[in-house]
């Protein structure tokens, strides 16, 4: 955009001044309608929408529920549908929920902005995995609090480093507003974090008086089939804001997704989305609700595991292939991404101008550290090319990185 | 709430603190599957919803375009929508829009809640018709801004208060960011801007360097089957941001509405959405799209009006009949909504517990004078209650206002 004959500029809210395009939105949409293999977007695998068994139960929606379901709704969201998450959380993670509890949101990026919105003001602390979920670092930056990484391992979060942190805080009289976690499949690193790591985090949480904001859009997309605990299953005291999500089970197309939280909270994020658009999609809503009470979701579920499952394998077995020596990624145990450490020598950023005229898309990784860092990153999203284009684009990345580092 | 056991308190953004429920939305609750005669709020008649044209078009997204309609889009929204929008808003009004001024939101309250995100910081002035409706008010007060109220007859806006006001400003050195019209079929008033009214607005926005929000909800809701000039199109440089929405003329459960502004400031919302939702449902905008492209809107439109003039009119009879001496209203040109001036003595905030008792609800209209006044006046919606449901409503409230009046 061109700055210079934006004469709203002078009229904007110091806000609008602030505001940052997202580095992944900004690329799907030039990759839009282009021939280019993009691992740039978390996008799902088109086949994995259960299409087939969705239209029928549409056509239900249509024919029995139009009036509630063409018409305005509760702020809170649907209550069937609040209801059916609250006990869905019960049924799989042995966390059942009061329907009270629940607030149904435009996916879960909404309900993540609205705690951002709750508890956020300029200068406020959050910390965060380091590297993390872009779209949360940019959430919080939006309400100008400062984002702090800690580092972790293949197990999740540093305890030590969190605990640390936590402490050099309180000296300084400083306490984060929140810790924000991706525990299960972390974006983009694929950590998984370890049973006594979240519970020592519930412990931290509790001894430094902050609260958890646990994202898991990927808990159900564990390539080995088991379940982790979700923190919030031992948390005892309302310190856990859970986010979910139905984009990657279901379909993103709906935007329906959820935050699970203390009745209070709950209460003030609805507060929140009356002024800002009144109610999520009542229609979509009424789809998801069906779609839950046909139980057609946990065979469904099997079936995307199953088919990213092949996908990442492919990718692994393309990446091997094709990346330069002193490459290394981490073990893909579910989700959508793979997480790739190039040669220190490469700078992903500055390669991806490259990358795009040879019709290849990624996500430069440095985008993920809060503080800096991971230049000689990148994150690669198998569940949507298809597997020749996996391995086409990988093979032409690994030539590109490969050439780069012989120069 | 019991704000007392709300130990989260302590931790919220000054922001959050500020928070306020709308009246409307709350009521919407209480009255949510009581048996209840609710004039209170803004809900079609469900047998305003083209269920039956759009059942087979929906079925025909779902065959045909499953894979796009069911994954996440753009920001900004569906291209192919935001490209008939733009057209539709040139077959229309006569102001053609690029598919560049169109952002897609989740109705256009969202989009309305953009708008103020981007030009409201705390203690900016927003000038708007008094009464005004109620969902703006709480939007720009939840960005701390000041809103002033200016004075309404039947033909809109009075453009010498307005003047008088924006003058009195200049004098402070303040300019209202900018001033907020519901043009045709105010609500809750109804008043309906006549053109010289809409030319001289232009002038006196371009004269004191602010900007015009157009919100335009109930354009094609007109009774007589006219159509008014919007604001917009006699805008010449850029000033005028239009909101749209097919919550009255398709069906609300979509969420879809619009913004049509100047690249610049669309560019820069669809920024703001980015970090808030990523985009509007795309299964929505795919199904409000293919209403579009199959021809069924404006003869659907045309069944709408006709039924709620219909309604409209059992309402003033009603209101004729059953509203204790003293008492006016104004004439109902179009839209949902009567609105009632009762005799001055009389309280409708006080009363609508009297009234919720004896099952019916409305709106208090001193809710939409963002600077007090009209304690006793009301606000009746006839789109959503029966026929049946309007007389004997209306008959219990006029009972009850008689009643209080002699007393």
């Amino acid at each position: 955009m061109n700055t210079v004959t934006d004469t709203y500029q002078t009229h904007y809210s110091r806000s609008a001044l602030n505001m940052r395009a997202s580095d992944i939105r900004e690329l799907l949409k030039y990759t839009e309608g282009r021939d280019v293999i993009s691992f740039g977007g978390g996008m799902p695998d088109p086949a994995a929408f259960p299409s087939g068994k969705i239209a029928p139960i549409i056509e239900h929606v249509m024919s029995s529920h139009a009036a509630d379901a063409l018409q305005y709704g509760c702020t809170e969201g649907h209550t069937k549908l609040r209801r059916a998450i609250a006990q869905g959380m019960g049924d799989l993670y042995g966390v059942p929920q009061d329907t009270s509890n629940i607030v149904v949101t435009s996916g879960s990026q909404q309900a993540l902005y609205f705690l951002a919105k709750l508890f956020l003001d300029p200068g406020d602390i959050v910390l965060t995995e380091s590297p993390t979920f872009l779209g949360a670092i940019l959430t919080f930056r939006s309400f100008l609090a400062e984002v702090q990484g800690i580092s972790i391992d293949e197990y999740g979060m540093d305890m030590t480093d969190l605990e640390d942190r936590l402490r050099d805080l309180a000296r300084q009289r400083k306490r984060p507003k929140f810790i924000y976690t991706v525990p299960t499949i972390g974006n983009p690193s694929g950590a998984v974090m370890s049973v006594e790591r979240r519970k020592r985090l519930i412990e931290l949480a509790a001894e430094y008086d902050t609260y958890i904001v646990e994202d898991d859009p990927y808990g159900l997309l564990l390539f080995d089939g088991t379940r982790m605990p979700l923190v919030k299953s031992f948390d005892d005291c309302g310190s856990v804001f859970y986010l979910g999500t139905f984009s990657k089970i279901i379909a993103p197309g709906f935007r329906v997704g959820w935050l699970a939280a203390p009745e209070h909270v709950a209460a003030k994020v609805a507060v929140a989305k009356q002024a800002e658009d009144l109610c999520t999609g009542t229609f979509a809503q009424h789809c998801v609700f069906e779609v839950m009470r046909h139980n057609v979701l946990l065979p469904h579920i099997a079936d995307i595991v199953s088919l990213y499952r092949r996908k990442a394998g492919v990718m692994q077995e393309a990446l091997k292939t094709s990346m330069p020596e002193g490459s290394s990624w981490t073990n893909i145990a579910g989700g959508l991404f793979a997480w790739v450490t190039l040669p220190e020598s490469l700078d992903t950023r500055a390669m991806l101008p490259r990358a795009m005229e040879r019709g290849v898309a990624y996500v430069a990784g440095d985008a993920f550290f809060p503080n800096g860092g991971g230049r000689n990153t990148m994150r690669l999203n198998f569940s949507f090319p298809s597997e020749q284009n996996i391995i086409d684009g990988v093979s032409t990345l690994g030539a590109l990185m490969t050439d780069a580092v012989v120069r």
